[in-house]
């Protein structure tokens, strides 16, 4: 088996050690590993990918054995064992195609067993795809955030991916969802308020468009970022033209932010991410 | 003569068509040649470079004869006359290091006939580059403006630079040289406020690092825009390393910025500069 | 309407006023305006966006009444006439999708009547946006190339773009339609010869994965580059990793040089292009 | 004390663990850590830095008698102890500038004891930030080679620099110092052989302009490379303006790379690199 095991600690003498005692036990061969220790916090993370004769089972007997008393927050999973992932969405489609079509080159280590939205714009889109697409249109508020509820739980729903979704989540499911809800938002140097921020960052003679992908929280206006990137504009785009080039760093950086959290690179420690690239 | 002309007025039919009459009437050969109109404020601007064998003395003579009638704020020289900069540092020395270390190569058609400091520190450096280094560190502000102005003047300065100078110049000052004094600050997605800047973006988790270049203005806590850069950041570096990344792009914005100055390349349109990159 | 011109012709002093003398009688109002002289072939090269209440007929016999002393090669077209694109493919996908959801999004100014290909994996793709596929699979490649120039012809293209098209066409198609087929291929530092170049880069172990647009020709291995990039990588990318990236590289800078050229703002000089971006 | 470990081995089970064990020992505590197997060769590379009180000797003797059954490339150095490394140049100063720059802002851990030339035009910018000059104008190939070779041990030189040395040096040179020597080169896409490679570049109209820092080698024309980048150019800039922006290049890919040696990042795997960026 190919296995991917992370953990998240408080920083202490000997994890690494015991670690690799216990992947060693299991006649395993690291074929990865990348380990970060975060001095703010004094948070240990590892992420090794490791080869065995073992199942799963006994690997996670073993590897719980050795390291349970470090009292980690500590997975074991298979490469080939998929997150699923529910992706919300409104009217904008430009993050959800960019999903489905490295998914479908086979680039994207998902499964996306629904496509939820509050309209019914895409529904052709998603199910030309063969995937179910819930339409929430008529529903109010309370009743479509309940709905929700119980698909992630139905559905074993791994990751909630809003991709350019319009509508906010409350507080409470966010709470529930930490560290299992992917957000992509436009980010501009300097940051704009309010609506329209593509015309203000037009007004402003920005000379830089970006995006970011973050993880969603109750507390904060911006969760854990995960991922950013930028293009450089000239006075010569229009608004329409920014939006455009927006766009395409949008779908870039949220795909990306989707890979590495279905690869599980990425630890959220304190308000920041660390994600072990490859 | 290898010339420059430079124009700028409300936008209106004729412009072009009276500006290349000009042109072939000096028995001009147009070697570069960019315009563009602002569609928010209906300002044309356009910078034309092109040879001939007159003086600058009649090439100016027939170029305002033709163009008088728009109104426009109008400038023609010659590429050989070098634009002389006053560059203002604090005590970090990467920025002023870069524009001389271009300087030296040719690369930055500008003339520095001194360094302003309020800190001496950097005075060795400077001088032994044969610039006369000017110590305000005893000075109070009052006095050490009214030695910068008198400087400005006396000196012939076009540009003042402020390569990491930590002093706020007077809203009187900068509203005197409006669209003369460049700056360069470091920027963040999202932005933060307050001291040890790098710190917050290393507490927050940032993936990007940014640095822009803009003109100084009595008004704006930021003027006009010129150019924008950013690099990437991983949670493994430490507040110190994104300080450093953050030199290296601080000092290439800025001097990309002042070349596009030195070259006549930049327009402030409104709240917005308008740059003509070759 | 809202027209662009093109003109390119050996570079002589007046073209510009002619231009313009010729847009202003229009009764023209320059958006865009942007021209450069190649100083090795001293090809002058324009391009020119106005509005103007006249019909495209009568632009036409004005541009070209004044215009005509300088041999030029002259276009006029209006910008909502979109060119029409014949897609070429195999079996690789990623370059089409990204020209679909391009054109989809109505980023991308063009029609596609066709696809074509020589084998049959991209028939449902292709028809499930409702575009013909036609599929050559069958075909030997004289008849194949019989059919694509009767293609051509019949279906009134602008242009054909080789969207990882895995067949050589003959020199003598290639300079028929001279100017008139893009070409998308990886591009390395250093380059590979031979097959499985990505597997050969990995090899070498470069840092870098790059992509190149370019013009297909004749006589030469490569003809005019229209675009270029590349993403970094590391020594811990796998040959297919690579291959993934490249994709990415690939399909962004093939829906570039596309969306220039449907904007008429590349130009061929000499072995060169000239690209206008805004 | 604050040390680095890196060890290079056949891979094999038990090494991490192994390595693991005896930092545990030395009461270490793991600060950061990287490793990674190179699936062609089946090399195992891994770089450690950990604090320890024990001293330098004594953690070498316990790290020896763990590790030696993997027959390893094993080093252990203290993270103050700075690399010694002798700068060859001919006339251009761009990148000697940069590695002075980095040195004196103390971002790069180096001592350069003496830089060699040449050629005598870089003698006064050397001498001025007190570093010996080694003028070599005189001497014929095999006696400048012979001084350099017994500067390189006479100066226990860890590393020699070719920042713009127009100079080849012999096979067996190369060979002897295997490893030891970063060279930084131009890099287009395509390629071009011959002189004048950016005049070249303009002639092809190439859209990127690159630079490659590479171990030398006796064997090959380009050794192992250890970063590349690039920057984008227009058909507007002149060969001279190609230049400049290589020299912007090449001086950042030389420093990184100088860098990324100093902090003991960089493996030679086969004919590849591994870079252990943070």
């Amino acid at each position: 088996m190919d296995l991917i095991v992370t953990l998240q600690c408080q920083d202490q003498p000997g994890i690494v050690h015991a670690m690799t005692t216990a992947i060693l036990d299991c006649l395993g061969n690291i074929i990865e590993n990348q380990q970060f220790t975060d001095p703010t916090t004094n948070t240990f993370v590892m992420r090794t990918r490791f080869e065995t004769g073992l199942s799963l089972h006994d690997v996670n007997t073993k590897l719980n054995s050795v390291l349970n008393k470090f009292k980690p927050n500590l997975s074991v999973r298979s490469v080939s064992e998929k997150k699923r992932v529910l992706v919300l969405v409104t009217t904008e489609s430009h993050c959800l195609r960019d999903l489905l079509y490295l998914q479908d080159l086979g680039e994207l280590p998902i499964e996306i067993p629904a496509v939820l939205s509050n309209h019914g714009d895409l529904k052709a889109l998603v199910e030309s795809h063969g995937i179910k697409f819930i339409d929430q249109s008529g529903l109010v508020k309370d009743a479509a955030e309940a709905q929700l509820r119980t698909l992630v739980g139905d559905l074993k729903i791994d990751l909630v991916v809003l991709a350019r979704y319009m509508q906010i989540l409350s507080p409470g499911f966010c709470g529930e969802l930490s560290g299992k809800i992917i957000n992509i938002h436009h980010s501009f140097l300097p940051g704009f308020k309010g609506a329209k921020p593509y015309h203000q960052a037009h007004a402003r003679g920005v000379k830089i468009i970006g995006a970011t992908a973050h993880f969603v929280t109750p507390e904060l206006d911006e969760g854990p970022i995960i991922d950013q990137d930028v293009a450089h504009v000239t006075h010569a785009a229009t608004p329409e033209e920014l939006i455009a080039t927006g766009r395409d760093i949008e779908r870039r950086v949220l795909s990306r932010a989707v890979r590495d959290f279905a690869q599980d690179r990425i630890f959220i420690v304190g308000d920041k991410t660390v994600v072990f690239h490859n």
